[in-house]
């Protein structure tokens, strides 16, 4: 636990990496009703796809909806999964749904190896670096470029059906290196919110902590401020077991806090529920992951107006500020900070990841962020991988593999990023060249673009999705036109 | 032996492939000269790029030369090493050298794993399908990136310079797929004799063999029938004890045959000859690997004017002809078959990517060929594999992985590709776009531009090498805008 614990305050994880534990026991309550019907299929994949020794295979799950295609090689849209089940994924991009009838184009979701029920060694999966060995980024896309090959062949009437890959997150990562890497199996991508300059010394560790600092501090007078004063209240009370148990108390914890470890989970926990909102700060009511109001951080800044308060006032306004977020219903009786993270297999997973290719430097500094200050610690992360792995990560491989900055020989890439991200500090928010674009959505979160329409939609997103439409049909016109 | 035999007819060898085995010898005696100085160099790579559970490294050899490089960011040709020995690649890429001056280059010679020095695991290498499992291209074009970019951050004025990647034959495939999938790393790609399209249905599986019949063709009255002729020759004197003793008199062979399977590998030795002729029919004296007249194939023809002549005449003329290209200095005493194959590392290696990734598919049919009919059998050649090595090799792997037909979208390649070349059949032989173009040097055997300046050489080589180094200059000038 403590390892974990270390782990997850060196790296960030995504969007489903932080709310999926909370997510899945809310849809099996039936609360999200799926946006349209979808068969789901499966097709066996090479477990290894760069080697010849291991030979086995595995089922990849895929979903696929063909109500709106045109059977005579209309576009498919592919959406490359991420870091989870591939259901949730399907029922939370709304987008593809909504232009599917616009495109006349088939829907497939991919799901990514390791996640969901694209298990390769089933329950043994997970159990040592050999069954995780073929957990790459790489192997996905290969499962992604023989998936798209196999629809094209055996789907009558898709074989020259141009196929755009669409993502978001790391999905939103796999969809432009998908791209990049197979340029004969899709035409272009649409990459949401897709950190891919994340890595290396590509951008500055802090930027990410600082727009979630600069959401807050956009959201309400002395919000960013309070939150910054909240970490030495907390080392102060927990400096003693009367402040440990009052601090217990005050945030309604299902365990009580024993020693400053358990201080600092908390201090993490709250760095994490801060981060979330950053990324789910929706200009509507949501209620797909945690149930939540419109532009969620401004509710929570109503509780945080005051940063000069004692220790005692100001925490208790964070508590009642974390309560919008882990309790706008009102049903939960106590918090376990263990629920955000390391619950479910797609955690698990992505742990690796974060372990061996996806080394993505963080750091705060206090400054120009409301966090307590932290180092990147490459030689921390790295021995937490080799504690918990046997693996340590190979931080430039990405950069090898992908190029880093130097993309600009690539085509028909959209990079969008919501202003709100902090994923779009590693993104790319500038035109690269005519056909590499990017677009910025100054009002929005994490890949607002690749949710439903909602009436409340900003202008801007609006326009966005306009213009992702756009190129798209540039892009599947200009497909035809080669047959 | 039988194993190899087998697989040896199924399979087509590249250029070393075949003939690797008699350079050896020959360069141990120190006949070919060193066309310039050049450093050996290290560099420690990870076995395995794509996965982390086996994290040993290897040292991969390189070669360096900057007597005539700009250090201000000169450019790089740097040469994809293919299945052999890189000293040998290097002194026979003369090319390079000749064009280094001009273009003010560093020329680089990187060995592939698996090959020369560069052995994984040492000498247990090649002991089982387990240390084999890191021989692929894309372990090779991965760790050539590696190599570039390690070059690129070390070399005092290297920063910057735009790198070119230059392969012939299988080093050719891996020039232009490594622009493909790392155009981050190299700027464009000379693609000499490159048959990147020998794969699936890309191009009929006889396609290579009708080449080397009208090589013969060509070259005399005659040629190609006599040789066609001779196979049925070699059937009715082998199924008599007295007629194979003939047989191996006449052939002057080592090892008399004693069998129709040792009938069998005289045959097959015979169709590697002709094979092998046709890639080395060059217009001048060649002593680089066997010694040569200038084109080979019409002193060969010399001997086959006569394809009517009895069977035994027939075999003797044949004999003469084959002795032009084993005993051209008059120095063997008998012929060993077992020579031109299976004997030295680099073979051993090639029959493991074969038995893998490289299924290029191979057909005769004794009409549009000269060659006994023989279907393409990708069964035997899965048995086979399996029994050798415990893999199976998948076919449509590299077309998934590198596109096929099916890359338009990619940019900054040359295929150049001789006529008189069998493996032309597989290459890329007319423009894709303007900047994949292709380059037909009609009286060029495997990748004679890549061969150093000869007075003897054909307008038409002279013509493709002026416009490689156009292209080459066009590169250069572009990326140093981009600076």
């Amino acid at each position: 636990m403590l390892q974990m614990l270390c782990l997850r305050f060196l790296l960030l994880l995504f969007f489903l990496g932080s709310l999926g534990a909370l997510l899945a026991p809310r849809r099996r309550r039936g609360i999200a009703p799926l946006p349209a019907p979808y068969l789901t299929r499966y097709l066996t994949q090479q477990i290894d796809h760069f080697g010849f020794d291991e030979n086995l295979t595995f089922q990849q799950r895929y979903l696929i909806a063909d109500q709106h295609w045109k059977k005579d090689n209309g576009p498919i849209l592919f959406y490359t999964g991420n870091e989870g089940d591939i259901t949730w994924f399907c029922n939370n991009t709304g987008f593809m749904w909504d232009v599917a009838e616009e495109l006349s184009a088939m829907l497939v979701f991919a799901e990514h190896r390791y996640y969901g029920e694209s298990l390769p060694f089933g329950n043994e999966s997970f159990s040592d670096s050999k069954h995780l060995n073929y957990l790459t980024s790489e192997q996905a896309l290969a499962d992604f470029a023989v998936l798209t090959e196999y629809l094209k062949e055996t789907i009558a009437g898709a074989r020259h059906s141009p196929v755009i890959a669409i993502g978001g997150s790391y999905g939103g990562m796999l969809a432009a290196w998908f791209r990049m890497k197979y340029p004969h199996v899709v035409v272009g991508a649409l990459a949401a919110s897709a950190p891919i300059w994340q890595f290396g010394d590509l951008v500055p560790c802090g930027a990410y902590f600082t727009i979630v600092t600069n959401d807050f501090k956009k959201s309400g007078t002395g919000c960013s401020e309070s939150i910054r004063n909240s970490w030495n209240a907390i080392n102060h009370l927990s400096s003693t077991d009367a402040g440990l148990q009052w601090l217990s108390r005050t945030f309604h914890l299902c365990s009580p806090l024993k020693n400053l470890q358990d201080a600092a989970m908390l201090k993490s926990w709250l760095s994490e529920t801060w981060i979330d909102l950053a990324m789910v700060d929706y200009p509507y009511k949501a209620d797909f992951l945690q149930p939540l109001p419109a532009w969620p951080i401004q509710e929570v800044c109503k509780f945080l107006k005051d940063p000069s308060l004692s220790d005692k006032l100001l925490l208790q306004n964070v508590f009642q500020a974390i309560n919008i977020y882990y309790n706008y219903t009102g049903e939960a009786s106590c918090f376990d900070m263990s629920e955000t993270a390391t619950k479910n297999l797609g955690q698990l997973g992505w742990y690796y990841q974060v372990c061996t290719e996806m080394v993505m430097p963080m750091c705060t500094d206090g400054v120009h962020d409301m966090f307590e200050p932290q180092k990147w610690d490459f030689e921390a992360l790295s021995d937490e991988c080799f504690k918990l792995w046997g693996v340590r990560p190979r931080p430039s491989w990405i950069l090898s593999m992908f190029g880093g900055k130097n993309i600009s020989s690539h085509s028909n890439i959209i990079f969008s990023n919501g202003g709100l991200d902090p994923w779009s500090a590693g993104g790319v928010t500038q035109n690269i060249t005519d056909s590499l674009v990017a677009i910025v959505i100054p009002d929005g979160a994490h890949h607002l673009d690749l949710r439903s329409r909602n009436p409340c939609d900003p202008k801007s997103v609006q326009q966005a999705r306009a213009l992702e439409v756009h190129y798209m049909k540039q892009w599947i016109a200009k497909a035809k036109h080669q047959h």
